[in-house]
Formats: C-alpha cells, sequence, structure tokens
C-alpha cells in the first residue's frame, strides 16, 4: 500500500499555555490527515476538560502526543523541520509562503517537522535555528499575530491540499537540491554544530562572550545547504584535522 | 485611494452556537484584513467573556457585527454569495475548492458574502439556495467536519492571499530573502575555494592527488547555501585562524 506521507509529518508545538488551543489543533490535525502532535514543555494539560471540548472526535491526538523536554528532542529523528514564524526577524532569513514551503516537508522515507512557538512570544531565535526553512502566514498589518490553533488549521490545510495533489518533494525541492538528496538528520547537524564551536574556541576563532551569536550565522549558513550526511561528515573530517594539526608541529610555510 | 475588495466581503455566520467561535472568527477575520461579520440568528452572546476572551484584539468586529433574523435579510445588499459545506448533499451542486471559488468574491463595486452554517449542522438545504457557488473544504474522510472558526480561517486566509495576489505584487511577492542579502561575487566565492584548498593542504586533510575531487563536493555544498559577502568573510576568518593555530603552540587538552 502506498505510504501516507502526511503520517511522517509531526506537528510540534514549543511551550503551548492555552489548553482549547490544543484541542482545537488535535481536531484540524485529524481533519486533515495529520496524526503525529509533539508537545515541547506544555504548560497545560492536553487532557483537560477544555482541550477535550474543542477536540471532540480527536481526543486520540491528544492522549497519543507525545511530550518532550526541548525541541532538540522533539526533532530527533527528522531529516527535515520548517518553522513558523509571523514576523521579520532582525535576523536576515527567507519567509515564504505556506503553499511554497509546505509541500517541502512530504516526502517519502523522510520524518519532518513543522514547528510552532508559543501564544505569547512565537519561536525564539534560538528556537528557529533548529529548521531549514521558515514559513510566514501574511496577515493584515493592522493585527498581524494570528492565534496558535488558526496558524496550525491554515497550515494543515496547505498540506493536506499538498498532500491531495500529489506533491511531493521533488516538486518542491528548492532548485538547488537534487531530488535524491537526503537530508542529514537534524542530530547529526546538532553534533555537528557543537564539534565545530568547540574546535573554533580551541583554535581561538571564537570568544566565548560572542561565541552564541557567531555560532546562529554558522548554523544560518549550514542550514541554508541543506546538508547531506555525507557533507556533515566532510566537515566534521576538516575538525578532526584541524584538532590534529593544531596540536602537531607546523609545516606551514612562514608566510 | 483604491478600494478595498477586502472591505467589500460580508462573513456571513448562520446561527452560530459557540461564543469561542465567535471571538476566533473575529480575530482571524482581523489578521485577514475583513471587518464585515453578520450574525443570522446567533445563538450566544458575541459580547460574552468566551467571545472577547477568543477575539483579544479584534474586539471591535465583535462590537460592529450585524445581527440579522433571516438569510435573506444578511444578504440584503450582495451581489455574490458563495456559501461553505463540508459534505455532498442530496442536491445536485457543484462544490470547489477555496483557492478557485472564493477570489470571485473579490470585485471592485460590488458586495459579496461567504455563508457559513451553524456548528452541528451547517447550512442547510434550503439556506444553500441562495448562494450562486459553494466551496468545500476538502478533509479526511475519518473525520470530516471542521469547527466553525477553523473552516473560516482557512477562507480568510485564501481570501487574504487571492487579494495580495491580485491587488499589489510587491505586497503580494512572498517575503523572500531580506533586501540586504546579497549572494557574494562569484570571484570572492573563487578566492575562498582556492584558499580552502590550501588550507586544507596545509592541515593534512587534502591529499594533492585526490583534492580536485573533495574540493568539488565543498563548492558543491557551499553553493547550495548562497553564501552571501559577509558569511565568506566569516568562513575565510576561520581559515586564518587554523593557519594561525596550526603554527603556534597548541593549548589543546589531549583527548
Amino acid at each position: 500500500m502506498e505510504q501516507n506521507l502526511l503520517s511522517n509529518i509531526k506537528i510540534v508545538l514549543v511551550e503551548p499555555a492555552g489548553a482549547l488551543n490544543l484541542g482545537s489543533t488535535a481536531r484540524i490535525m485529524k481533519n486533515m490527515g495529520l496524526s503525529q502532535l509533539v508537545l515541547v514543555n506544555p504548560k497545560c494539560d492536553r487532557l483537560s476538560d477544555e482541550a477535550r471540548q474543542m477536540a471532540v472526535h480527536a481526543v486520540d491526538v491528544l492522549e497519543n502526543a507525545i511530550i518532550a523536554d526541548s525541541l532538540p528532542t522533539a526533532l530527533a529523528g527528522c531529516q527535515r523541520a520548517i518553522a513558523t514564524t509571523v514576523r521579520s526577524r532582525s535576523v536576515p532569513i527567507k519567509l515564504e509562503p505556506p503553499t511554497v514551503a509546505l509541500p517541502w516537508l512530504l516526502a517519502p522515507d523522510l520524518s519532518s517537522a513543522l514547528l510552532f512557538g508559543a501564544e505569547e512570544r512565537g519561536l525564539s531565535n534560538d528556537e528557529l535555528k533548529y529548521a531549514q526553512r521558515f514559513v510566514c502566514i501574511q496577515s493584515n498589518p493592522a493585527y498581524p499575530s494570528l492565534n496558535l490553533a488558526q496558524a496550525v488549521a491554515i497550515c494543515a490545510h496547505e498540506l493536506y491540499q499538498a498532500w491531495l495533489n500529489g506533491n511531493n518533494a521533488s516538486i518542491a525541492e528548492p532548485q538547488t537540491i537534487v531530488s535524491t538528496s537526503i537530508n542529514a538528520p537534524i542530530k547529526v547537524l546538532e553534533d555537528y554544530y557543537q564539534d565545530l564551536e568547540a574546535v573554533l574556541l580551541e583554535i581561538g576563532y571564537l570568544y566565548p562572550h560572542t561565541a552564541a551569536v557567531k555560532m546562529e550565522k554558522f548554523r544560518r549558513l549550514y542550514n541554508k545547504a541543506n546538508l547531506q550526511s555525507e557533507e556533515v561528515a566532510m566537515l566534521r573530517g576538516i575538525l578532526r584535522q584541524i584538532r590534529w594539526a593544531s596540536k602537531n608541529q607546523s609545516s606551514l610555510p612562514d608566510n
């Protein structure tokens, strides 16, 4: 039987605070064929009366929700992540409308995630760095801030439409990527970033007090490249060799 | 000044029963530039605490809502009406997806309406007859029934997208790359690749006889990232620091 690509997609809510929103999210997820709900440090009870009231016949989505204690834990095993954000940030990121970016999550044999921030603050810059692409739901400047569950509804509907239309990853893939390329798992990327930071501190390129800001830029740079596992392995090979070279007698010419 | 076609559209809810839904509807309407809410025989208080709680900064939409005692009264003065319905009816009507039908409501010098039925029953056959076209939000057969406010959200978002796309190309433009992000000139990239190859040879990561093949992979990797000049400068800074570290006494722990 054909793989249901919708079932590979995790809807990840970071620190949701409203039980009504959780219930509404569960309902629209089930309406749109999505089943995997992940809650990162939820601030409300997913099985409260309010949540059940809004979920109606989708209480199973709430019951089966996975609770994670951090965003990286929530993304374990995912190869693709898209973050939603409503406003432009100080950091220059490319914002795409849902129709353009979301079909990228529908890929065979991949696990992917769509991230939503907390009701009051959205996703922080620190949280955004885990995503490779960024979706912005355009809205009226007079009142741009959408309710969380409404934002989920709009995105879930787009995913379902894309799925119905038979849109698949090879169509939605940014042109630079060969369709067979498989993104490195987010965990692999994360390990690389940790190692990169450590090496850059060791060789004196980074200073502890400015490392975070610089590292965010490097993450953005490499996330734009949609790194494959083989590429991450090459980059880590360089780090190993830098460590080796800086510990051993140099053979560099003095120029 | 140009006419705002969104302001010509009435969102008509027939016998809405949930105050939370009214509040959520008001919020997403304002988010998507819609302002005319019409309630036909509402079964709840549009200004209740629950409604206000969900409306947040869109209480004005609730306050300005028009109450009508029948659907024909609600539609007085409208030239175009589209009804939403989730399932096929005994009466044979042509169902269209929101993307296809809704832009029809955005017409200059016309007043138009988008109709939603009561939460429990949707629009009756008798109510449907007031519409000229019919929108169906496709959904999962396992749980096809959407929450009223979620259905409004999906349609309002489609209307706003259609308005953006038809109205003003510069706004409609997905908020793509922030204007400050400009790809690095090819010469700058080329200098970086030359320098990277030299350093990787120096630290023993590359060997002369395989350097070309490996470097091609690194070029592909960085080309995917569409590097900006500032990013190339950061990467070259790392190369300088690698050279420095490998020529100087190491302070690395021996691990």
